[in-house]
């Protein structure tokens, strides 16, 4: 059998456009002579639709687009994803389908049985869990359907299993002769091999192939690697797709290892490729065709500018430096030398005017000397009026460049350096920040970041002589808690137990990080890379009172 | 039977805190003669407390907590609730559960059933659906225990049942003689309503008296009204709690419905009530003490100074009017009658000579005038530093006083007037904003917001003679559009249709609702007083191209 994998990249909502996606793969496909076609989870309607599900135009419209990429499927089958009402007056009010299209009709429904509701997962919110685990045939071929997570329930991969019941042996036990699986399933640093080895598991275990078809894209904060991929029923991978780009895959279940041309990126190249189409599909998707970005010479605003330029095209993209009275010689000349070397366009606005205006306004209504904080906010708040202004005024978004760790601890100010569209690299922990530039000089834009930005002590520069670790402990050990406590939700005294450091460090960044929830309620949303990334998938109270120690 | 209703307001993860409560409670409950004590759900962590569920060492103290709280159970019974680990290595890691506490023990302990999973609230991303449905006996009465959403899914009074099973008619044919309530459900305008007659409900329906214990207080959106009460075997009401407020309510299940003395508030002294315990919890449970807000002479701000007064004091809230060259005079002088009415303090900031520097600093840099929203965001923004500016000097958190209307349709500006720690009246629509104005006039703070505050013209001044209506339609309209939009989710079509107002009118008021998603993502939490909220119940994708009319 040969089978088209159509690794799509819906924008979600789009009914009309992901619509025509479906016809111009499945008349590909077509012309490649496949017997079926593959799309991702939920492809109609783009993953994750969230609470657009609640309006019931919107189900109307993914119903007439279903009927309508089906009357297409006349000599090919198809399989597509959407959002189904649910007939029945109990239970919720949707199920999370796949529907099997040949001969011009929907020949079959497959209710998704497994519905993610953790971390930023909520399907429980919006579907009914199927209850059949059918097979259908095409072609003469039995196919076992799944959707997403219905493969991710196998009590010899996943430690702990969220669910009773294992859709994939239910449907090796009713016949199934090939698996195939309609994902949209997230990205996150070495993700994909974890994936590979649930589908390989399958495989093996049942001693059948498993045709895998993954989204690929960014929406909102999630960024969906692609990764499509054919298995045989020894587990060994014969077909592979690209990442982070569309791809129209055709296969022959019988096909060769060695005609594999795609390898999957890993480590900081899949950060890079992640972070770089995250961004370029949320300007897309939102309807920005440029960007701005502050520029202060230091290593985040450098990483996240290089980005831009990767996403957007330098031409596109402009980057302000704000020098104030606190500012070096260095941060003013690193910041134009990184703008000169990706060809972005530049300009200086700095900002003593409006500080020394504001002090005064502050000083005289105050009527005493402004603290540190007061101080110092105003600096990175008058910065954020600027960018804002040149957003407004030129249509750019404007890109966040705070990284996880000072995002973490409240090192950053809301409505100073925190204000933006999207944070591009709010999931990036300070020490992956730097070995991303590294990367990004080695491999992506050859030497781009200058070295003195690499290299210099980080500093916000907002009172004379200020650096980082003023307030901060070294960021090796200061990503080493936030890692644990964030993404392990250890406790303070397992991570003092476990690693040895500094029980005072480890109890103060535990606090900052309880401590700063209110600044992070109101970010931009942030890019997610890791297991556990700030926003969505973190939902923390904030007027709380859970402390460790009491 | 003597039962006591503990009507408590426990901080979400406060757990020495709560117990404490919990054993307060008790005891005068003791000295009252009750034999059963029972609190709300979740009573010993609060509610909701989020993904605090996801952090072994909270559980391990809730744990800690309870056996604590039942050792102090001797001569008494207590029906306590808390988050429990599962045992099972199968399904979701807890249990939304209440113990039944007597002898110095837990002696029985009863699984929520049913999981809301929809607008605010996410049980299933932690809970797994309690299997049994026992009944237990205290001092002889068989109790039907049955924990909030259990009580939810009667089909004789729910219009669709999100769940297959109807927990309370489970218990009764288990045989119980009493059924008890512990609820976590949070209040909305003409909620307490529909509550009661679900309790009376299941009363008749199995003709048996019904206790029922709800939380009172803020939680971060939420507000819980409290309004406990029991009804009899016929459905009668024969106590009530206060609400909005703490109460230990101790009733003999044969009392008379003539020995009730609170009466439930509804309509705006319900609302009025709800915002200013809202407020006033918040800032206690984050810690502050004082608040600042600005001023600008009009509606919004007036009413929210005045719910600030009420909930923290006047002498604990600072107005500041900010007038810029737009500002008219009636401006200034009716946010100065304002406060000199309300007895808050008061202080004038200009903002011109920090207008004029960002002006100037903007136009040369980008060498050209600014567009009439760059220049009209500046004026906003100067004003955000200004206040936060105060809320950084004085640790005084700043109220945000944008109306749900303005915000549903982005008529504000982010990091502007929509910068603060919680927004009062992002829930309350214009039109409900003018009626709250009259009846704090009128009922509760009388004559304090001046008259011209709510005669004269909405107007954000930030240009000359600029108007509300000059860019949106009549508030009356707006208010239409955005309740059929946002709470019932109807499309525009259906809103033409079944209204017949201005399709053009409609369509533009949608869009601009749905092009504005961005900016609510980074508003602070705001109090939810309608059925639908922004915020946390309410998650639109923001990169998402979904069009009625494409």
């Amino acid at each position: 059998m040969r089978i088209a994998l159509a690794q799509i990249n819906p924008t979600v909502g789009d009914i009309a456009g992901n619509t025509a996606k479906h016809l111009d793969a499945i008349e590909r496909a077509r012309q490649q002579g496949a017997e079926l076609v593959v799309f991702p989870e939920m492809s109609v309607l783009g993953y994750p639709p969230k609470d657009l599900l609640l309006k019931p135009a919107v189900l109307a419209a993914c119903a007439a687009a279903v009927e309508r990429i089906a009357a297409a499927c006349t000599d090919i089958a198809a399989i597509i994803g959407f959002a189904e009402s649910n007939p029945s007056p109990t239970g919720r009010d949707l199920y999370n389908s796949a529907a099997v299209c040949a001969g011009g009709k929907v020949v079959h429904t497959r209710h998704k049985s497994l519905l993610p509701t953790y971390d930023v997962f909520d399907e429980l919110r919006y579907f009914e869990p199927g209850a059949a685990v059918d097979i259908t045939s095409v072609n003469g071929i039995d196919l076992g359907i799944s959707i997403c997570e219905d493969l991710w329930n196998q009590q010899d991969v996943v430690s702990r299993q969220l669910y009773h019941d294992n859709p994939i042996d239910q449907l090796a036990a009713r016949g199934a002769k090939l698996f195939v699986n309609c994902s949209a399933s997230p990205f996150a640093v070495r993700k994909n091999e974890f994936r590979r080895k649930l589908i390989q598991h399958a495989a093996k275990k049942h001693a059948l192939p498993v045709v895998f078809v993954n989204q690929v894209g960014g929406n909102d904060e999630l960024i969906f690697d692609g990764n499509s991929c054919v298995v045989d029923a020894a587990g060994n991978l014969i077909a592979q797709a690209k990442d982070f780009e569309e791809d129209l895959l055709v296969v022959d279940l019988d096909a060769d290892p060695g005609s594999i041309t795609n390898t999957p990126r890993d480590g900081m190249a899949s950060v890079y490729a992640a972070l770089v189409m995250g961004l370029r599909d949320y300007c897309a998707k939102c309807g920005f065709k440029s960007l701005v970005v502050g520029l202060s010479g230091g290593i985040d605003s450098a990483v996240v500018a290089a980005i831009s330029a990767a996403a957007m095209g330098p031409e596109n993209v402009t980057g302000i430096a704000m020098p104030s009275r606190y500012s070096s010689g260095h941060s003013k000349s690193d910041a134009q030398r990184l703008a000169e070397n990706l060809g972005m366009k530049f300009m200086t606005v700095p900002i003593e005017p409006a500080h020394l205006a504001m002090d005064h306004m502050l000083t005289a209504a105050f009527d005493t000397d402004l603290n540190d904080i007061t101080a110092q906010n105003i600096q990175a708040r008058l910065r954020g009026i600027i960018l804002m202004g040149y957003s407004n005024q030129h249509g750019s978004m404007l890109v966040t460049t705070g990284n996880k760790s000072e995002i973490a601890v409240g090192y950053c100010t809301l409505y100073g350096d925190m204000a933006g569209g999207l944070a591009v690299i709010s999931d990036v922990p300070k020490t992956m920040v730097y070995e991303l530039a590294r990367h990004i000089n080695a491999h992506e834009l050859p030497g781009a970041i200058p070295e003195s930005t690499i290299t210099k002590p980080p500093s916000a520069e907002l009172r004379p002589d200020q650096k980082d670790q003023d307030t901060l402990p070294d960021y090796a050990v200061l990503d080493e808690i936030v890692e644990r406590y964030i993404e392990r939700h250890d406790s303070a005294a397992k991570i003092i137990a476990d690693t040895g450091l500094d029980a005072e460090i480890v109890n103060k960044v535990a606090r900052m990080i309880d401590l700063n929830e209110y600044k992070r309620k109101q970010m931009p949303p942030g890019l997610k890379i890791t297991s556990r990334a700030f926003g969505f998938g973190r939902r923390m109270p904030i007027a709380q009172r859970w402390r460790e120690n009491k």
